[in-house]
C-alpha cells in the first residue's frame, strides 16, 4: 500500500477570482478532498467515522502558495500522514499542476478527535489502527 | 411594519470570478442572507425554528441576472414574501447596487416545510402566524 | 457523438451545510462543471473562447431540487443543449445520484454572448458551428 | 487613528457544514473581508491599487481554530499589520464571537506585491506610505 494518496480534478470556474487565479481559501477545500480520499485508501470512510460519533475537527491549517492555478487546470493533490497520536492527526499536502508537475502549494492540517459532545476523545480504535499502519509506512 | 426587508453588505473578493464579476451561484447565497433577515424582521429566528425540528427546504430557486456586481460594490438585497400556504413558502428578492440603485438581479425561492425525518409537514403554528401577517401586509 | 455529456464527481464536505445536505447554491457550481465538460465534448475549450474575447454570461439560472445530496455521494451531471440562436444559448442539466440513479435536481441556465466590452455580440462562428451541430443532434 | 480594524457580520447558512459549524476554509474568506476594511481604514481602496496595476498576492496563510462559529453568530474580525517591507506585507487576524467575546480563531496571511505581469515588484509608494504609518502605530 502506498503511503500517499493522489486525488485528481480540474479547477472549477467558481474557484477563480478576479485575479484570474484560484482564490486562496479554495486550497483548503482541495486539502479536504485529498483527506477524504486518503482515509478511503486506508480502508475507512470518514463519513462512517462521523456516524460512529467521532469527528476529526481541524485545529490548525496552513498553506504556502508557490504558483497560481487557473481555470480548467488539471490538479493533483498528494495527501500524506505527517504525525499521529491518540488525540491528534496531522496531514500534509502537496498540490501540483498535473500537466506540468509544478508545485502550486504545500499545506498542512492538524485535527483533534472529538465526540458528539464536541469534547476531545481518542481516535476510535479501528480508525486509529488504520492510521497507525499508514504512519508506519510513511516512516519507513 | 414594512413588508420587505433590506439587507446590506459589500461584495467579497472571494465572490468574484475571473470575469471580474460576482460568480452567479453567489446570488443564491445572498438570497439566503436576505431570507434570514426577513424572518428576523417578522420576529422569528430561523435558527430557533430548526431547533424546534422544522426546516424550510428549498425546492426551487431561480435568478435573472441583469447587471454585474463587482468587488467591494455596496449591495442591497430586498426580500419579500411572495406566496404562502401551510406547506409552501415563496420568497422574492430584488438585488440592487446600493450606490447607483441599479437592479442587478431578481430572484425567487420556493420552500417546503419538513421535519427532522425530512418528511413534509405544516409550517409550525407560531411561525406560520408570523408569515401570514407578512403575507397580508404584502397583499395590501 | 452523443448529444449529452456526463460529468462525475463526489460531494465535498465543503459543499454540505448544517442540514447535512448539499447547500442549494452549489448545484449551480455543478452545472458550471457540467457545462465546461459539455463544451469540451463538442470540441471547444471555453477557456479558449474567453481568450478569443467572447464570454457566455449567465442571464438566467433555475433549479428544481428533488432529493438531497450528501457528503461523499457519487454525483453525475448530465448536460445538454436546450436552445440555441446567434445570441443566446440555453443549457439543461439533470443531476443524479450515480449509485442509485435517483434524480436530485433539474436545472437550466441561459447565456448571452458578450465581448470584452461586456456588450452583446454573436457567438463567434467556429463555436457557433459546434453548438449548432450539438443542437441538431439533440433535435433528432 | 487606531492600528487595528474591526469588521462585523453574521455567519451565513452557506458557511456552515454538516458538523453544524463554520467550514474551516471560510475563515480565510473572513480574513480577506477584514483585510479589505483595514486597507480602507488606512485610506486606500485595494480595488484602486489593482487598477493601478499592483496586486497583493497571498504567499502564506495560516489559521488556528480555537472554538466553533455557528449559523447567525455575530462575528468580529480584528485585522492588524504584523510586518512590512518593500516586498512583503503580513497581516494578523483575531476572529471573535461578538456577543461572548470568545476568540474563535487566530490567523495570519503573508502577501507579496506583484505587477500585471505577475512578477514581484515593490508596493507602490503611496500605498507603502499608508502601510508604513499603520506599521509605526502598531509598534508604538
Amino acid at each position: 500500500m502506498p503511503h500517499t494518496c493522489e486525488t485528481r480534478f480540474r479547477v472549477r470556474y467558481a474557484e477563480t477570482d478576479q485575479m484570474s487565479v484560484v482564490y486562496y481559501a479554495n486550497y483548503l477545500v482541495w486539502m479536504e478532498v485529498g483527506r477524504t480520499d486518503f482515509c478511503k485508501m486506508l480502508g475507512f470512510n470518514y463519513k462512517e467515522m462521523e456516524r460512529d460519533g467521532a469527528f476529526l475537527v481541524v485545529t490548525e491549517a496552513s498553506c504556502r502558495y508557490l504558483a497560481p492555478a487557473r481555470y480548467d487546470d488539471a490538479i493533483v493533490v498528494e495527501t500524506r500522514l505527517d504525525r499521529l497520536n491518540r488525540r491528534f492527526v496531522t496531514f500534509g499536502y502537496s498540490i501540483r499542476n498535473a500537466d506540468t508537475g509544478n508545485i502550486l502549494a504545500e499545506g498542512s492540517t492538524v485535527h483533534v478527535a472529538v465526540g458528539l459532545d464536541q469534547k476531545p476523545k481518542s481516535v476510535p480504535q479501528p480508525y486509529f489502527d488504520m492510521l497507525t499502519k499508514a504512519a508506519r509506512q510513511a516512516g519507513e
